[in-house]
């Protein structure tokens, strides 16, 4: 039994390094997966936005959390940032061609999960 | 400018009811980007697993969050909860219809993130 999952492990292993704490990817694919983070890629989807606009258009994140997750997307390369210099500065964020090409398939989850969960709603 | 956000957000909501708190399936976005709820469908794609496989398979997941991850799977109906009454009981767990619908873009998120990074750690 212990030879079957250790065979899974190898197999899940070969596909994505991502299940193991050491791998690289595994960070971004949790950043991509925090409370917060599907919700900025989805949001940046359609415009660049400031930072109180993504605040605005994401409900129940708090200022704290949002910069958090910014600050990592930023690292992670999924999102980039941009200062302009006036007083007070304006920052607007928005996906870089990483962030973009991670975003399509989150835009595809949401929409199944909407679809499915919308008969219930509706009857 | 605090129109031109109403808008976007009227827009959002069109397309995304979930990013209102109040929206059923924002619940159900939030456990499959929830800290290991993207690694519980992505294990379960090949094989419907034990408990303690489970475990094995994700690393970094401790006992108390994969169960409490798992109750919050089953309630959302993308997995299933099954109990053989041997001594002691065993638990196997699976991908309903929804679960494999969702978990598919999910797989293609993490094939775009690991694609990403796999040039960069080759140098």
């Amino acid at each position: 039994m212990t030879g079957s999952v250790q065979y899974r492990q190898a197999e899940a292993v070969k596909r994505y390094d991502v299940f193991h704490t050491g791998c690289p990817a595994r960070d971004v694919v949790d950043h991509v997966t925090s409370k917060w983070g599907a919700w900025v890629l989805i949001s940046l989807r359609s415009n660049d936005l400031r930072f109180y606009e993504l605040r605005e258009s994401i409900q129940g994140v708090s200022e704290k959390m949002l910069a958090q997750t910014l600050r990592a997307m930023v690292q992670d390369d999924l999102v980039w940032r941009e200062v302009e210099p006036t007083t007070p500065p304006q920052v607007t964020y928005g996906l870089t061609e990483f962030g973009r090409d991670v975003s399509e398939p989150l835009t595809e989850l949401f929409d199944r999960i909407t679809r499915q969960l919308s008969p219930r709603s509706a009857g």
